[in-house]
């Protein structure tokens, strides 16, 4: 099977994402990048002992080769993972020239860039993302981020990596849940911008969840390719690329509420995707038949489709902390047709009768 | 007393940095600056009580203030400082328009522009540098930065400010030490960029060490020039813009050999300049003549020009360490005629003959 190629296109920090499998094994792009170099492999156990000494073929022209590995989890996601990394590079002596190799999912890939963001005001750093949501969706477009007890994804910078393999066999090592919290944002991408997208993403369904390499290939391609092209419109989230928060800010409520790592975030996410159509529909943009059509896809990936049964002025406390929020107004991503999004500040009473209607107990 | 008036030029983010005295009672670009929005103001106890109170009516366009006030010294340049400020702005809900202030000397501005530069993944910051070595210094350039136990500014991140306001009164509250040290920062731009510059500062220098307003905006505007001119040309320091660590990877030796804050950081790079310089002679490329004529200003300036006596092996390790150090061997700023520097790697034996002459006893 052939490897695909997209290109971010970002002026002076464009960089390619090579999608394919087995790419683990290693590519003459990697190869040249860390040639002679110091790099740091940024790592968990469970992904370490999948497919490390895999990886570590790969990188055999580093100079010098070091492993850092993070506990697990988004709790885990701050200064001390950070501060984890930093010290593990200084001690072995690595200079600015160095790079940071992210090998993990989001978490990982989040630290792991942060850290590369600013270990020496900044050095290279290359995404390997191994789960379905890293490769989809924080494999494109540079946020890095750790948490903080007041919000999550709080502390953090944009800071492109040079390039970036996403191997397609690597997912089939995924538990289900992790898969299904993948296609949360492939579903999304499909909603917000490519109708035949979401369409080919019906079909395929059941292929994705199995972790075909071919249909996983072709979604994380497509996917990819949205996100790439809205990222390149608008590199620092002025306004376009806030259509890529679809479903965000009530997802970012389910997980903030529920606790940082009860609810996946590809799984609030989806479960947010629902909430966000059903307000568009109360607000007179899209009809409840796609309302129902995008929510049949979500519960066919595996998702949940309903929200935590809280009260409405929990979900509000909880959105105005988001960081989305312009001045103390939440805005919400809202589909105004199938396929396209737009940004928009909403009516309360719309808002509180979504939140009513879709957080209701089954 | 006029207010001078430089644009560092760095495409979409040049910024003016206005000199002058009484800056802190307000300026029309500062009020429209922060106007309705949300300002932390970062500073610590000794600026807070000698100034904060005059700050506070320049910012009473914002629509909410708030105050952090850090620990005083290199030594909390740290994590935890950087965590007091978010921690701080997220308890009052600062969104992504915030805007901080950085209100004190180098410690305060690297911390809280470092702060700035991750908040959110980055927010609008203004220095009001109020030592001289800040406001020459690091009010220019971009560089925020914390330490780590294993090296200065090890963690930080390149965030230019919207807005720079140096008070040059503000500068006479300064003890004699902290006068001194600033002007280090001041002879360097003199001895590596502007030979006229430098036999101005030798003209000056009583009445620089005794804070005349009207000596020191001529000082801090043509030293703010020269480095703004290097900065602009070179923002992320590929090569030129290392020519503003004249001095420094010696002085950074002296720093953390003595443990942060034993040394300020002026008089590190003052003694610095003075080995630099011997370094230069010892290659060939000033003669000694120039050496003195640059100690003699950096003594009469109240630096010590004397390294402490540690044995080379000792300043080597501690070298090996710097940050500039480029797979392992440290480069050096040297002078290769009076008013001009260049990077140069250099040969062992005249590096160590440089540590033996400069680092005994006098």
């Amino acid at each position: 099977m052939t490897i695909e190629s997209i290109q971010v296109e970002l002026a002076e920090r464009a960089y390619p994402i090579l999608i394919g499998p087995d790419l683990l094994a290693g590519h003459p792009d990697l190869a040249a990048l860390i040639a002679g170099r110091q790099v740091a492999v940024v790592t968990n156990d469970t992904v370490a002992g999948l497919h490390g000494h895999t990886l570590q073929a790969a990188l055999a022209g580093a100079s010098q080769l070091i492993e850092v590995r993070l506990p697990e989890g988004e709790d885990h996601k701050n200064w001390q993972a950070l501060d984890r990394i930093c010290t593990a590079m200084l001690a072995a002596r690595f200079d600015r020239h160095s790079v940071i190799v992210a090998f993990g999912g989001g978490v990982v890939g989040d630290i792991a860039g942060f850290a590369a963001a600013i270990y020496q005001r900044g050095i290279d750093f290359v995404q390997v993302p191994t789960t379905l949501l890293a490769q989809v969706d924080s494999s494109v477009g540079g946020k890095t981020a750790i948490n903080h007890p007041l919000g999550k994804n709080m502390i953090g910078a944009f800071h492109q990596p040079k390039l970036v393999l996403a191997d397609t066999r690597a997912l089939s090592t995924l538990p289900a849940r992790e898969v299904s919290a993948g296609l949360a944002e492939v579903i999304k991408h499909g909603a917000i911008a490519d109708l035949n997208y979401l369409a080919s993403i019906e079909r395929d369904i059941a292929a994705l969840r199995a972790c075909d390499s071919a249909a996983m290939t072709r979604a994380v391609r497509r996917s990819c390719e949205i996100k790439a092209e809205v990222v390149a419109a608008d590199e620092r989230e002025a306004d376009l690329r806030a259509i890529l928060n679809f479903g965000h800010t009530f997802g970012h409520a389910i997980e903030a509420g529920a606790g940082y790592g009860s609810w996946l975030h590809g799984e609030a996410v989806g479960c947010g995707m629902v909430m966000a159509a059903d307000l568009s529909m109360r607000l007179g943009l899209i009809d409840s038949a796609f309302v129902d059509r995008l929510t049949a896809l979500i519960a066919a990936a595996g998702l949940p489709t309903r929200a935590p049964a809280w009260p409405p002025d929990r979900y509000l406390e909880l959105m105005s902390n988001d960081k989305k929020a312009s001045q103390g107004t939440p805005r919400f991503v809202l589909l105004d047709r199938p396929g396209h999004a737009v940004l928009r500040r909403v009516p309360r009473e719309e808002l509180v009768a979504t939140l009513s209607a879709c957080c209701h107990p089954a």
